[in-house]
């Protein structure tokens, strides 16, 4: 059951030399995702032995070059390893132009399909789900149309506790029912309530992606109470000017939604190539959320899983 | 007075964990230039401490996309940095129709004009002159049209032997003559050759650059004499017939062109991924042809200015 963020890329418009661009590959029960594609993204999976023929969905924030131009090479190789299954990509609506662009040139011996979904980057809404998880947009407020995904596991089913079967003679119908949540009535008509009876078997977790934006409040309700929050913060505090100038957030302003949105961990990332040293910009945003940790290339964020005891 | 090739990619199609796709960054005389651009170039630049600020012209060889998907990286990158003076960008007629979609939807901030060059890759013909080289393509046989390219040091000017000057009283008219490779008449009627009033400083280099392609006897033709040849071996010899399939070459069948080509000195790369150790490839072509060495990324393959004595 696990629930890991690798990152792939943690450097801004420019790469450095031991930075790539924006990309995150995460596995939740062992499906994989992407998020944004920069260049690079798929020697870094390569290098992270993430097995990327398994991502069957890729979300992309926003149409900067930093954020898709791994696509291409990443495209053509899932073509040369003999992909025929649908591969699905969610973003902004324009996208779907910059692909068919591409394989108008490039995607002639391509076996599998690209199903693209244009997302409302305006809204929070569920733009995907399966039986573990839901992932649903953030609106982002950058220079062009932008939006971060929150991945959030889906409640679990309750697990019965075993000694009420035999208490209450409890029929296969009564379990199910209870394992939906239900109270139990009894023949003389008492109630046993649900959590006497069950136990939900641990936390769902979320995680929350938001880059690139300026700082929005509003960002903070809908990534509320978050496992994990990767936050960008392309500068220090004392360039807040530039950041606002170019949609970008500071280290600090990071901090603040990640306190404001009272999430447990932070990670701060798409850095700046100006910065040699991102200490200054993790002792910024520890001053204000001290759970912060600074995304670099290769590191593995886990969640957790907290079980709940019966 | 460099003449230095690096090898910033030698995988083929796919990339690995440690090979990046094909591009190779050309010094000579302190000008930088780039034959092709695969997904990642521009880091390995900045790793190789490569200003490509500085390159003017790109040459790309052919529209496979492990040759040119870190063209736009690469021009993004440029455009952050402010760069205002032309780009030359020289290949197949359809990459412009690829450049220009590529500026239509990333190309608004550009301040800098990319003049785009069509060259015909059935021809062997000088598409490049400076004041110390010429840059010639050199028709491939790939399963899409394809050429290489031959850089030649332009043979330098000649230098004058300064015992001459006063030995033989010359006027500036007649050493500017005899630089330009004239004999000297005397007053009394009788002829110095050339050689003995003058000598050449240097040998002039060349480069060529060979990749994709498939065994083809002309190459050898074109790129005779070469110093450095850089020539395809995406497979063993043991594979000859998916190399004969795909349009590649072997080991062997590099090596066999160099040896015909009577070139100095031969660099295989563009490695199928399938390989993990590339001396068995090395090996094959070195029974043939002795001087052959891998193409590894980083790699610096210097040609050593032969100067002449007077």
């Amino acid at each position: 059951m696990n629930f890991k963020i690798t990152i792939l890329g943690s450097s801004s418009a420019s790469p450095t030399t031991n930075r790539f661009q924006t990309a995150h590959a995460i596995n939740i029960h062992e499906r994989f995702f992407l998020i944004d594609c920069g260049e690079g993204a798929q020697i870094q999976m390569m290098r992270n032995n993430i097995n990327f023929t398994g991502i069957n969905h890729i979300f992309i924030t926003h149409l900067h070059g930093d954020h898709i131009f791994g696509l291409y090479g990443l495209l053509s190789t899932l073509s040369l390893y003999n992909r025929t299954h649908e591969l699905h990509i969610y973003g902004f609506r324009m996208l779907e132009y910059v692909l068919n662009d591409f394989l108008k040139y490039f995607g002639s011996e391509f076996k599998y399909e690209i199903v693209f979904h244009a997302v409302n980057v305006r809204q929070n809404k569920v733009i995907y789900e399966d039986k573990n998880i839901t992932v649903e947009t953030v609106p982002l407020k950058h220079r062009v149309p932008c939006c971060g995904y929150l991945f959030k596991e889906k409640v679990p089913k309750l697990n019965i506790r075993k000694e009420m079967i035999e208490r209450y003679k409890l029929s296969l119908a009564e379990i199910t029912r209870i394992k939906e949540g239900c109270d139990l009535i009894c023949e003389n008509g008492s109630i046993i309530p649900n959590e006497k009876l069950a136990y939900s078997p641990y936390t769902p977790r979320s995680y929350a992606f938001c880059s690139d934006t300026g700082y929005s409040k509003k960002i903070a309700d809908i990534v509320k109470n978050a496992d994990l929050l990767y936050h960008e913060a392309t500068f220090a505090h004392e360039s807040l000017k530039t950041a606002k100038q170019t949609g970008h957030s500071t280290a600090m302003q990071a901090a603040e939604i990640a306190k404001q949105a009272n999430v447990k961990k932070l990670i701060i990332g798409h850095f700046s190539s100006r910065y040699k040293d991102m200490n200054p910009l993790l002792n910024e945003a520890r001053s204000i959320f001290p759970e912060t940790y600074l995304a670099n290339e290769n590191d593995v964020f886990e969640i957790k899983l907290e079980r709940f005891k019966k």
